[in-house]
């Protein structure tokens, strides 16, 4: 059930479509651009993915960089901030994606709820509305209800985040729960970022990041209606057969990993989508800044650095995350 | 468990019934005539089942040809949209239905809110509201609700589609969804399309196209309420033992394709209900012109085409829908 | 667990009961005298009671012939409606109910649906909210909640059906289910008719219609607030050990139908509930008219007529109809 | 897991406090007194207590006869009501509970129905919102919601009756109902009366009835809210090895019937709570009459005589229930 | 899974963050600190929150002693009660609270109800909304919703406390069930108190307190909106493998008790929210001050105090509170 397949650039219909589709344009231009692929969202949201585009360094270029941290509920506060111990304290999030100039933060409840009046209009902000905790190990997980739109709202958020396991057998549940939080979200102009992870009883371990299951899990956020679609970056395994025989057939590029990005984001209707991509654990700097090169190079919209950045001490997390910045402030990857 | 049954012209009591019910008349009186049999929905409904029915190039004659895209959803979207790649951008389809004329499009939540203001007032479109994706194969097959009466109201749909699997051990809480959609939908002025797909552990691969199954599961639509009823064209197979003494012992005629098209639609009220079939996966062109014979022969009201036209280059796709559309226009079958 | 109780006429202590309670009357006085037992039920639920009592043939006798049509529902439109296909069409029981003069036609949404405009006010209707399909052999059924008291009003109905199955794992879910709907159905005036049909892992086959387990379904559905309660006829079997000592220690007469009838009907609060009885499959005619003779001798309140009508051709089942309204028209049993 | 504790009069603390906190008193200063203990009520849910305590025979004495009749639901009708045939008519039980003087009359929904307006303003109705039935036998029982607050209000009742099962696995969500139940009945002024019979996997058929586990119960009614607690009456066998630890290390006095009684009053709020006790099976009258004298010796605050009085002859019925007040009246029991 | 960590003092990298958050302040001031750190709050949740520190021996001081009793439904009122039969009284714990000078008395709803008026605005009470008993003994257990913020504000509280089982297989439901209780808590001006017992079959019984699971445990209660955090006191068992490797890399002292309660701390967002330690089973009296000189020392909020007070004979838990008092008092530990 599992393949690779090699690269064929030469057949790269998927990229062609995709360039003709977005296209290079003034930064101001670009924002609009983005906006415009939304038209069924009314003024309120638009106005939301619109501060979060044009917010910090990457603002108006139509490229992301969020700093989530959910990993204390999801890892626990230990393994999560025990490397750097100032991140214990909710304000240091807040100050570090400020000063590192990201879009965004995004967090649970309690971390927002820290801040959001120190920092009130200092940057946008994602409440992330389910999460879930290390302490059990299912083999098909699910998530917990910890926030809602009316949180959102009265903490100022841009927009709330929601995970998706497609995989899991409660994927279904999820996507109902997410379909009603979306719904209520949209009528009251927030924002929505689905983090599209799978997992479950139905995929192998190497089936969670491989790109016939990453770019189903992406397209399945964006129909379920996500401005904003957050996977991990996809290896080249091929984890259903049913996909393989399409993959091979018509020949689709997954051979790099910006080629596997760029298939990613045509999978969220064929770059119409806001689609960014996680750095996974605490790595070197450069195999980092590899990834991001290649994100960028193969049309992704930007990256969610959570331990990569608040797990160094500060001074080198800026100096990491303004090297990311500057990578997705290049014009031509 | 299984058997099929020779066909028995002479005894074809149903069919008798059916003729009479449903006479040839000009195409005016020909919607007037279905929207007569609609009697309990308001104005509102029976509006927008008249858009239905009147636009694209079958419109008045009571037949319908819709573009129903969610396999992006349901096999993912490489498998879908990699044959023809321009079909990744959800605008695609839009121009698609436009173009050939259909009566109507059917989307999942993502890809209709990423038209249906560019594409506002151009064609009707119907809100797919729950899915399911083949991350998971399930013995008993379930849907994740995806979208609501309002969804489909802001997007300015005619109606919403909705998906039961009767032989699931889930059908009966999928009868209670659609029941409580159904009610609201018909409360808002909206048509409701019921996709009545037997799947489930208690049927055997074959008995999810057999006729009797087939045939049960259009009639447990219509009791449902749906307004149009979306089967999988049946085979002459039983599924249920009891079934085939009544089938036997009456000689109803299931032989050919068009007497079952003929039995499904007798089994959606006599056929004062609104029956349609889908064609299955991408198939040869003439082996689908042949079945949209059949169905056009055995009363049936119309195709719901997805895979055969979008996984085809879009002149291959505009000239096969002409096709069929040119053999649903013929007043005499 | 099984066994059966020979008649001991000579004691009927039950019978005497019902007697002084249910006293021959004047056909007017005998509906005035059936309302005075809902003294909890306010006028709007009383109109609706005696619009069912005082339609039809045996209107103001205070007994009752419906015609129920949930077999297309519950077994498949073939096995339903192929002997006699017109009755595919839903204008067909209706009209048969209509010309019958039968009390009331009892059906699920779909059904009513569509012929509530063309026969608006031309005989009570009853919407059976709940159903289930014959496509699953669950060991311990559950209904689909299929309609709303809200689809009753608007469809013009008299009251709303809802079956339930004692005996059945989900049984008690399915009680409450019925609460919730006849709380609201007795706000907004509708009268409440429970089929109550014992099913499910703790019985055994023949402990379905058993006489302990028949009574006792009987006497649930009056303690869920029923106006009107179906149960199936009685066999003499016992199902249950510890009810089997009481029916031999107190000799309660239970040899014949009749006795079986009049003691399903003391269950039923003694005699001031509306109970009345399935005929079962289609029958040779001599057996259904022999039932009803018993169901008239035992005091029991009517019929409720489904296959045995509808599978005949339309002239024998107004023939049959005719015959039952004819036994139960007798003042003297 | 099961012992027995002999009897050790002379530690008798918890006697002690309990005799402190109920003193004797004039009867209207009782009824008074213990109004007093329930300082978070409105005046509505007072008013209702106080009618419940100054009805009847014993009104004004702060102890209580309720006649239960939910029997014909738990039990089924021919095991209850063919040993005295009157009482299938749900007349019977309003008159019974009058002509005996009783303080109150508690049933299921549909034989309060039968009552309430031809009986209105009589005697104090409590309406019984949950029941079960016993055609199956679960290992851990549940019950299903049968009635509403809003059905308890409009059939004139002064107050709600609700079943739990401490020990069954179904006890969390059952706790949950009654919560929700009980706000809104305290809302609107109701009192609530809880059943708390322990049953489930967790016990021993002798557990449910052990005094610890009795006690436990009682108490868990208590702080749930009820503002009167229905228990059966303690054997002196204790299930649970943790508790018999405290047992014996405290010398807690169980080995009369009047001593047990005494400690379940005391674990409901130290008697400031109403605890009434129910006979269990129909009996011998002297039995029945010595356990009523044991439980107004224990300070118990009174009976729920159910099949002990409407399995007899209404007659004997009636002698049997003014004996118990009898018993009740003393003031020195 | 499990090991412990000797103490490595010379890094306490936590320590210097934790110390520089919670400078030493004026009393006043330090009230005003603490709510500071809130400022997602409404103006009314901080006067619950004041309210709450402002009040008892230790008002002012940011330190807390609550007197908590809910054991008479967790475990019994014989195993709680009897050992001192005064306690069964639901005043004796309001005027033991109030006389020992606590903070706020947190109990169910029926122990609330039952002295609310009695001694409105004598003391802060906290509602449980939910609470367990012992009468079943689940691997993954969870508890029932047992009161409501109605009921909190009603009964004049300053918040509700709720209980959660991280590492039990319902502890998604329980979060979302806090998360939708704090909702509507915080929007009514109510402080929220979350009682986190890590309990469920992925942990071993030394899990349960073992100081990884517990400073994840205080973690999620903070990223689920906790203004209040109730944990055990932890041991200096590690649980978790992956817990492991980065306590033994980063050197977390927890070689003590005061190390250990000071990790919590910190796991509780750098010490910007309240975390409290509970005492566990009643226990010699040294050993009780011990614990709470440690807690001190560690930087912990304060105490609460069930068992060890009201299972004393009353001027035995008078004495031994007020020697609790005096060590929180102390400026420096």
């Amino acid at each position: 059930m599992q393949a690779t397949i090699e690269r064929r650039p030469a057949e790269n219909r998927a990229a062609t479509t995709l360039t003709r589709t977005v296209s290079p344009s003034t930064n101001k231009d670009r924002v609009q651009e983005i906006l415009g692929w939304y038209g069924s969202d009314n003024p309120g949201t638009l106005t939301n993915l619109a501060r979060l585009l044009n917010h910090g360094r990457l603002g108006g270029t139509g490229k992301l960089v969020i700093l989530p941290v959910d990993q204390g509920f999801e890892h626990g506060p230990a393994r999560s901030f025990a490397p750097n111990p100032p991140a214990y304290d909710p304000r240091y999030h807040f100050e570090l994606a400020i000063e590192a100039g990201c879009n965004a933060y995004a967090a649970p409840l309690g971390f927002l709820e820290a801040g959001a009046r120190d920092f009130a209009g200092q940057l946008p902000l994602i409440l992330k509305v389910n999460d879930h905790d290390a302490l059990n190990d299912e083999k098909d997980p699910f998530q917990a209800l910890t926030g809602s739109v009316q949180d959102a709202l009265r903490l100022g958020c841009v927009g709330i985040g929601f995970t998706i396991y497609p995989g899991s057998t409660h994927r279904l549940e999820m996507y109902g729960q997410i379909r009603s939080y979306a719904e209520e979200a949209k009528k009251a102009g927030l924002a929505v970022v689905i983090w599209s992870y799978p997992r479950g009883s139905s995929l192998s371990k190497d089936g969670e990041t491989g790109i016939d299951v990453c770019g189903y899990a992406a397209h399945i956020a964006a129909q379920l209606g996500a401005h904003i679609i957050k996977v991990k970056l996809p290896t080249a395994h091929i984890e259903q057969d049913v996909a393989r025989k399409i993959y091979e057939k018509e020949r689709i590029p997954i051979g790099t990993l910006a080629e596997r990005v760029r298939h990613v984001v045509q999978c969220c209707f064929g770059g119409r989508r806001i689609a960014i991509f996680s750095g996974g654990p605490a790595d070197a700097t450069e195999t980092v800044l590899e990834e991001i090169r290649a994100i960028h190079a193969g049309g992704g919209f930007g990256s969610i650095i959570g331990r990569n950045s608040f797990q160094r001490k500060k001074s080198d997390a800026l100096k990491l995350l303004a090297d990311i910045v500057d990578i997705y402030s290049k014009k031509n990857p």
